[in-house]
């Protein structure tokens, strides 16, 4: 298991505007993206996750646009897991085209963990374990 | 209670592409609007439809684009129910800016009733009732 | 060149709504991402397209959902052109996951071609034999 | 000219996902809408901006996640400029349902002003004044 992972698709017309370049709540989405490939790389998946009657809420977002991505170019999403805790887990991101260097975006999103019901809940054992053991490599 | 409502917002600028024109999903979500306020035209929400265990599924979608919006201009959804059976309907729609002699789009969508674990049911006597009053008129 | 092509993603989580699946407006979106594929498999691209001072304007939209679509899950859409005119063509589409006698939703949509002012132009000659060379396969 | 303005609409249909709550790159679409709002509160709008050859990029977005919005309740954006500067400004957001005590969503936006080619340009002095006047008030 690795923690840094990427996952690399392209830009879609519908996520361009009338800029010329992809809006920036298109990014937003390319960061879930980047967990469900994340999820996967581990050997599971968020539709587990929920399978198994949990939910990664989103609290917060902080993102910094560098550069615009056009229609039809590459992107790739790298992402990693930071601040592991007990009902509560980041994801860091750098968003490129071609050169790592020269990102489009940089930042973080936090998540908490809840139940069906909407309540904050501790991530089990098993998934803690599972989750700890991706991002401390 | 009437069949036909219309309903009117702003184009957003995110529902704009690099044409410089609304992407035409925007659209197909403009039309979902458009139930939506239907159904509060009759005293109710699509929200208590979802409540009553019941779901209306997109079964086709026909639409013809004639010309573009552009953002920030007023948009109006022109929708009305046509062919209401005992466990489909459809809406028929006319999207416009200022004048609905020169509309954005026509078209018309069918919905097909299921029950909460998606299988094809009924329309309950309640609803159906309730509905075939509104498009009656 | 082939007229007939797939290109195959997963679901996003950010397609699905409360109903529990996908959206029907995200499945508009993939065609669109089928026709960016079909440009890419003849060997050029619609940014080419737009680059020579052409749109390809959506003027219709017909299509039929027969089941849903689920998040994460792979999504292969297939599609080909149809009725290449000197001033408009048509896709054809059938989305499936693992099954194409199952689709998802089959359909088409047809398309004019606009100069960078929004008139409608004919497709220039060069365009119109490579089009029609990949169609008529 | 009052800086903070509020505008006020009902949750889509399509804004959800299969939490059954508000997708979190919706709020991201909804700010920019409480911008645009903003503009026209003003006696203009971001069309008028653009039409004078100016873009506002987002070069940040930084929101928090408070609790969640669900379909067809009302939403409402407050916001308000703050740091504008000679060649940028940010936004300050409170997006809340019916109580802004309880609100949704609390964050800020940076922009940045550009010309058509996509360069760092100054905010011409007419906009400057316009927009210090507003956000002095």
């Amino acid at each position: 298991m690795e923690n840094t992972i990427e996952t690399t698709f392209r830009v879609r017309y519908a996520e361009t505007d009338q800029m010329g370049i992809v809006h920036h709540a298109a990014y937003i989405v390319w960061l879930e993206e980047g967990r469900s490939a994340w999820m996967r790389a581990q050997g599971t998946s968020y539709a587990q996750f929920e399978a198994d009657g949990l939910r990664l809420a989103v609290s917060e977002v902080h993102v910094r646009y560098h550069r615009a991505a056009h229609y039809d170019e590459p992107v790739t999403i790298r992402c990693w897991v930071t601040d592991l805790k007990s009902r509560q887990l980041s994801f860091n991101y750098l968003v490129f085209g071609t050169d790592p260097a020269q990102p489009f975006l940089t930042g973080h999103t936090k998540h908490i963990c809840l139940d069906t019901t909407g309540r904050v809940t501790t991530i089990p054992a098993t998934w803690h374990t599972y989750l700890s053991q991706a991002s401390a490599v």
